[in-house]
């Protein structure tokens, strides 16, 4: 077999008769543990009423059969899991307790391992969101997050590091931020995400120009070599615990305050972070949607990461269009290319990467209050920044050429008119269709502006796809309806 | 494939890079619909990264199989399954609103049409419990679960139920009611559970008697004709999104008031009841632990069963030991045979039997208050209840006499003194060990009572099993540590 699921992938499959579920009373979706030649595992079970596995034997996921080191025909001992204590905490939440400190590094170690079943995670984090996480709980959160990972430490005072809250597509802006930050002499060792339910993650896009698969032995060496380094955060295992409570927040779809500070903080504490800028867009399709929310989010943002000693500052920014030209991997990485090389058409994602590059410098204290951007925008300027990227990319393993989409269409205005509003999760749905980020050289290029005066029969955005009927199901999914351009009468 | 799992069993395996995966986006632990030749089903979509299925082929669990009424070879078109709309009051109700009778419909029909995965069911199961129902939500709750299943009406107007709130091993007194009842004339078409978590459930041990597996035509029939019955549940569909909502509460080990009244009632008021005595058994190891805890439970249970026209009696009972000898199929059938044919030595069950069969005349209007118990007790010594318990057997398809294990095993007492206390939950967990309830001979006859004195090598209770195995491994957990008799020195 080979089952992934749920919050974690951890499945074994028996048969409902088997004797050993029938006598241990293993039912379907309890949790066992595993044990074979000295190792355990827990996992769900599912019971199977077809012909397979055969009554006595086991189907095991590949996490749950890597986990084990076990190879077919060997034998696997299969007993109810012990109770998880930390399930009580888990309880007594939902009954309106407060958590402590330990009662939540009980909980997160539980779901690092994951132990916790889905019907477990939901709970948590449905209890957490009910009654809402105080900022004691918060810092105790993140603090269990942050240890139940690998944690990171560097030589030096000051490690910059910067997170965006999302939502927005394109807003590439990390890789220029590593490039300005390092290229200026800061520290800056970058970990970033594979997309999940978006066109692409800052992985994605940067692999596109260079290696990011890097061990902590790599980001290391590239670090201690250029200052930075923009890496996939995948193979350090920081705050391993937010990505399984990410996905049920997602399965959900809620953002509870508490939680979304956590999961910021706890990997930027984990990597070593001393100061932190955070980017929020705020729009009406982004993920913070009014000032007020991105008030709230900023006081308890602020505040747990004073309680670790991260300084952190929160930098609003526009959030009704894209930012940047492409959407999709290759396309976002063209775009960061242009602005580290100072061509024209991007100077939004270049004034975004600066504000927050300036950002940074102000608050690590390399820059006076106000002089941040200056000094940004003359790191870009002066090619710096280009020459420090192409040296983090040799030393990630060599700098590569985007590739370029086979089969491409262009959307074009049905009428005249001025860009009214951008639907950006259609948009985003749209790249996706086309194959991002599987697909690296898919997505979409987006050509009108908000407030924009167009022609009708002029290109709004054109498609990119690595095969036609990709081509052709994203571009059937954008002409659907719901105009991803609303264009006002002039 | 053949899988069975979580709140529903409609599950579907595709490999994680087949194309439709990729171009859809569809993620691992997605909700997504399946569609071939005009019926369609909601799955949650698992990925596999083993050998099969092949990329472009899909794996079903045999209830989705059986759904969409497919046979291999067969296309089958997947998509993303539309947003569920009653997530949105789900999300409401995490963050405190209150919900309307018509958000519980549209929740409660998406949780029998096994729409939501358990991430879903466990928020909605937390929230409920987090800001407890109240009771016009538990009214609504209770309306919902009733109007998505079968609904039974009954000619004449009184038609009497009975529920026990449970955790006490043995205590079967269900059948000897029925016979009761039915004997003085009364309606009581009584369907119950199979056991999910316990040693036996009422359907189980009546099933060691007589046929039980009725459907709705043939519950009629034996009605008319005996005014009574005893049939399993399973095939009659009352209130269905109840088993998928008690499945997540029993995973997080919760038991909130409100949902518990719906469960209870929603089956009663569906089943046609009119008048429904409770028997809620109070002890450290049953359900309910304090007589506060049941004066809670009863005035939430009453109230909203008044809102529905349903008379109640709520009727405390003694929780702390076994009521009758057995636990599990065949032994607590014979503790049923023993009371009707007027036996010594099972007392206890024929008291707890009368008292709530007296309970019933009374709130029927059938005794006076404070006659009912006399008159149970006459209908049962006078022969009248067997006789009318060997004609419903006769309906249902005919009386079986019970198994009898083939192995054996005396529990000896370690010492001499007074029986103190006896751990329900442990001698529930040997019998199921020893292979109840699919063993139906398999259990648990007890011997020692509350507050006996006892001789050393006496014996406390014998274990009976089908297999030798199964009556090693249940002796060897009664011996382990944690006696299930405490001895107090004499």
């Amino acid at each position: 077999m080979g089952l992934t699921a749920a919050g974690g992938d951890m499945i074994a499959v028996m048969r409902h008769d088997c004797p050993v579920c029938r006598s241990e009373g293993l039912g379907s979706r309890a949790q066992v543990v595993l044990r074979a030649g000295g190792r355990e595992a827990v996992v769900s079970l599912l019971h199977s009423s077809g012909d397979t596995p055969d009554p006595g034997e086991i189907g095991l996921s590949e996490t749950a059969w890597a986990r084990l080191g076990v190879k077919a025909g060997d034998r696997v001992e299969v007993a109810h899991a012990p109770p998880l204590a930390s399930l009580r905490a888990v309880r007594r939440r939902i009954y309106g307790e407060r958590l402590s400190q330990a009662a939540f590094s009980a909980i997160v170690a539980d779901i690092a391992e994951h132990r916790y079943s889905d019907v477990h995670l939901s709970a948590f984090v449905t209890a957490c969101s009910a009654a809402p996480l105080d900022q004691a709980e918060t810092i105790g959160l993140t603090k269990a997050m942050v240890e139940v990972g690998e944690q990171l430490s560097w030589p030096g005072p000051i490690v910059v590091d910067k997170h965006s809250v999302g939502g927005l597509p394109g807003n590439r802006t990390t890789p220029i931020i590593v490039s300005i930050m390092a290229a200026e002499g800061l520290v800056m060792p970058k970990t970033s995400s594979r997309a999940i339910t978006s066109p692409a993650g800052t992985a994605d896009t940067m692999e596109v120009l260079a290696p990011v698969d890097l061990d902590i032995a790599a980001i290391r060496r590239v670090v201690a070599r250029e200052g930075g380094c923009i890496a996939w955060g995948g193979a350090v295992r920081l705050s391993p615990a937010d990505d399984v409570i990410i996905g049920v927040e997602r399965a959900l779809d809620i953002d509870a305050v508490g939680q979304l500070v956590a999961s910021v903080l706890s990997k930027k504490i984990a990597a070593g972070a001393t100061h932190l800028v955070i980017d929020v867009p705020v729009g009406p399709t982004a993920k913070v949607r009014s000032l007020e929310a991105a008030r709230d989010l900023e006081a308890a943002l602020t505040s747990v990461a004073a309680a670790f000693g991260l300084r952190t500052r929160v930098m609003y920014g526009p959030g009704a269009e894209p930012i940047g030209r492409g959407i999709g991997p290759a396309l976002e990485a063209l775009d960061i290319l242009a602005v580290l090389q100072g061509e024209p058409g991007v100077e939004d994602l270049a004034h975004r990467a600066c504000e927050l590059a300036g950002g940074l410098f102000e608050l690590a204290g390399v820059a006076a209050p106000g002089a941040g951007l200056a000094r940004a925008r003359q790191s870009l300027e002066s090619g710096r920044a280009w020459a420090k990227f192409k040296r983090i990319c040799q030393a990630q393993g060599g700098m590569r050429s985007p590739p370029v989409a086979r089969f491409q269409r262009d959307l074009t205005a049905p009428s005249s008119g001025r860009i009214a509003s951008i639907d950006n999760r259609k948009l985003a749905t749209v790249a996706k269709l086309a194959g991002a980020p599987m697909a690296k050289a898919a997505g979409v290029a987006v050509h009108a502006r908000l407030g924009q005066l167009i022609v009708a029969g002029s290109p709004l955005c054109t498609l990119h796809a690595e095969s036609p009927g990709e081509l052709d199901y994203a571009a059937a999914f954008a002409l659907s309806d719901g105009a991803i351009f609303a264009i006002a009468a002039p």
